[in-house]
C-alpha cells in the first residue's frame, strides 16, 4: 500500500512541476476542454444537429487536431486545413463527375488513378523543405479530403451536399479554436521567440561574468567546490536552441500584430541573432571544458594576465546583459556601447601581452552581435 | 510565355534534385500511392462495403495520417493510434452508459463534463517530455475517440456497432500501412540513425585532416583560397544534428529487428556519441573561425609547433574516420587505437613544447569518444 502511495505522490509532483514550469500549460488545457464543450453543443442541441447532422464529429475533429499552444501554431494549422479542405474538396467533387462521366466499369480504375496519383505527387512535394516548414499540414489534409469527397462519390449519391456539410463544420471547428485562442489568454509565438532570444543573450552574459572568477581561482579554492555553478553551466541550453527557435519562429510568421510586434516583424533576424549567440555558446563551451580541465597554466602566467582577461570577460558578459534587457524593451542599447569599449581596451592590452593567444576570441564575436541588434 | 516555362524548368529541377537528396523519397510516396489505393477497395466491392458502410472512411483516414517516411515512425503511429482508439472507445462507451442512465436532462451535463475533464487531464499530460517523445499522437487520438464516442452516444442508438466498425476499420487501415511500410522497400530509422552518427564523425575526421593544412599555409597561399575547402565547413551540419538523432531514437525503438540489429539495440548509446561528436565540432567550430580570424601567431611560434600539430590534427582525424569506418561495419576499431596513439605522442610533444596552450584539446576530446565506441 505504501509503495502504491508513494507512487501516487511522485506522479502528483511532476504533475506540480510540468504546472509550476510554464503556468500557461494549465491554461492551454483548459482552453481545450472549453473549445471542445462549445463545439460539442452542436450535438446537444436538437436545431443546430438538424442543419449538419453526423458531420458534426468533423467540427470535434477539427478542434481536436488544431488547438495548439501558440497562437501562431493554430492559426497556421487552422488556415492550412480550412485552405486545404476547400481546394481538395472542390477538386474531389471534379474528380467525382468526371469519373462517374465514364461510365461504371471505368469509374472505379479511374478514381483509383486519380488517389494514387496526387497521393503520390502530393507526399513527394511534403518532403520541400519550404513546404514541409509551413504548409506540411495542409498537404495532408488535401490528400485526406481529396480521397474521401472523390471515393465517396462511388457510394454516396448527394455528394456536393456532404462536401458543404462536411467543409461547413470544419470551418466552424477551424474558428473556434482560433478564437479561443487569441482571446483568451493568448500564447503568443512570436513573444515567446523575442524573450527566448533574450534570455540566451543573458545566459552567455551569466557566463562570461561568472568565468573569470571561475578560472582564476587560487588552487585551493577549486578543491572546495567541484560543483560548477548553475549560472556557468545555463548556458548549455542555448546550444541545441536552433529547432525552438526555427518552429517558433515559423509560427510567429502567421501571427497577426499584438503587442509590441508588429504583423510581418521581422522575424527572421531573430534567428540570425540566434546563431550567433550559439556560436558564442560553442565557444564558451570550449572555454568551460578549460575550466574542468586537468592542464593548468603555470601561476605566473596566470598572474600577469589575469587582471586584464578578468575584465574583458566580465565587460562582455555586462555589454551582453545589457543588450538583452534592451531587446526584452525593445530600445538602443546605449549603455552597452561603453562596456564593449572597456571590453575592446582591456582586450588590446591582454592581446599586447601575449600576442599569439587565443582567449580574446569571444570579443571578436561580440562585435558580430552589436550591429545586429541595433 | 518564356517566363512561365522558366518557371516550370525551375520547378522541374527542385523536384529532380529532391529525389536526387533522397531517392527513398520517390518510393515512399509510391508506397503512399499504393496503401491508399488498397484501402479504397473496400469502397469499390460491394460485399466488402456492405459490411463496413461509411465507416470504410476511417480505414482511408487511418493510412493518410499514419504513414510516415520510417518504419519505426509508421509503427509508432499506427499503435499509438491503435491502442488510444481500443481504450478510448471502450472508456467512451462506459461514460454513454453512464450518462444516459442519469435521465435525459443531466445527460448532457454529464456528457460535457467528461469531456471537458478529461480534454483538459489528457491536453495537460501531453505536455509531459516522456510522453511528448513518444505517446504524443496516442494521446490526441485518445481525446478524439473519446469524444466522438462518448457525444455520438447521444444521437446514435447504435453505439456499440459504431465503436465496433470504426474500430475494425481503423486497425484495418494502420495494418495495411505497417505491413507496406515494412515490407515494400523499408526504410530503418535506426538504420539512419547509425549512417547518420558515423558519417557525423566522419566529416569531423575529415576537418580534422585537413586543418592543419589550411592553418599552417604561408600568406601568400591565404590570399588565393579565401574560400574555405567544402570538406572543411561540412562539419558545420554536426552542431544542429540533436534534434534529428533524438527523433530517429525515439522512431528506432518501435522497430523489429532488422539487419544487423536485434530489436533493443541499444539506441542510447547512439545519443551519447552524438553528443559528445557535436562538443568536438563545437570545439572544433572554434578552432575554424581562427582560421578565418585576421589575428595571426608569429611566424616562428607557427614555424616551431607545425610539424607536430600537423601530426597531431591528422592523425586524430584519421582515427576519428577508422572509428566511423569500423562502427559502420560493426567490428572492433584495431586500427585507430594506433592513431590515437600517435595522436596522444604529438599531443604530448607540442605540450612539452608550449606548456600553456589549449590547443591540444581535441586530444582529450577524443579519448572520451573511444571507450564508448567499443
Amino acid at each position: 500500500h505504501e509503495k502504491i502511495f508513494a507512487n501516487i505522490v511522485g506522479i502528483a509532483k511532476q504533475f506540480k512541476k510540468n504546472a509550476k514550469d510554464d503556468p500557461r500549460r494549465v491554461i492551454h488545457s483548459l482552453k481545450v476542454g472549453l473549445s471542445l464543450t462549445l463545439v460539442s453543443l452542436f450535438y446537444y442541441f436538437q436545431p443546430l444537429y438538424n442543419g449538419f447532422g453526423v458531420s458534426t464529429m468533423w467540427a470535434i475533429m477539427t478542434v481536436v487536431v488544431v488547438f495548439e499552444f501558440s497562437v501562431g501554431a493554430t492559426l497556421g494549422k487552422g488556415l492550412n486545413r480550412g485552405m486545404a479542405t476547400l481546394l481538395a474538396g472542390a477538386l474531389g467533387v471534379g474528380a467525382h463527375y468526371l469519373a462517374s462521366a465514364s461510365g461504371k466499369v471505368v469509374e472505379p480504375i479511374l478514381l483509383g488513378l486519380f488517389v494514387f496519383l496526387q497521393a503520390f505527387a502530393l507526399t513527394f512535394i511534403r518532403f520541400f523543405p519550404q513546404v514541409k516548414a509551413r504548409y506540411d499540414y495542409g498537404m495532408l489534409i488535401f490528400i485526406l479530403t481529396f480521397c474521401l469527397v472523390s471515393i465517396s462519390g462511388f457510394r454516396v449519391d448527394e455528394i456536393v451536399d456532404m462536401a458543404h456539410k462536411r467543409i461547413s463544420t470544419i470551418l466552424m471547428g477551424a474558428s473556434v479554436c482560433i478564437i479561443v485562442s487569441i482571446f483568451v489568454c493568448p500564447v503568443w509565438a512570436g513573444e515567446d521567440l523575442h524573450k527566448l532570444v533574450a534570455k540566451n543573450m543573458e545566459k552567455i552574459g551569466n557566463f562570461l561574468e561568472g568565468f573569470g572568477d571561475e578560472i582564476f581561482k587560487s588552487s585551493e579554492d577549486i578543491t572546495e567546490s567541484k560543483v560548477a555553478k548553475p549560472s556557468l553551466i545555463e548556458y548549455k541550453s542555448v546550444l541545441n536552441s536552433k529547432n525552438t527557435e526555427e518552429t517558433l519562429a515559423n509560427f510567429a510568421k502567421w501571427e497577426p500584430g499584438h503587442g509590441q510586434f508588429k504583423y510581418r516583424h521581422p522575424w527572421k533576424q531573430y534567428l540570425k541573432i540566434g546563431g550567433l549567440i550559439r556560436q558564442c555558446a560553442c565557444r564558451i563551451d570550449a572555454l568551460n571544458g578549460y575550466i574542468n580541465s586537468e592542464i593548468k597554466a603555470p601561476e605566473e602566467i596566470k598572474e600577469m594576465i589575469k587582471e586584464t582577461s578578468m575584465r574583458m570577460s566580465i565587460e562582455c558578459g555586462k555589454a551582453l546583459k545589457e543588450l538583452s534587457k534592451s531587446m526584452r524593451k525593445m530600445n538602443l542599447p546605449i549603455s552597452a556601447d561603453e562596456h564593449v569599449t572597456n571590453a575592446k581596451n582591456s582586450a588590446k592590452k591582454l592581446n599586447s601581452l601575449l600576442k599569439s593567444r587565443i582567449n580574446n576570441w569571444e570579443e571578436i564575436n561580440l562585435l558580430q552581435v552589436i550591429p545586429l541588434t541595433t
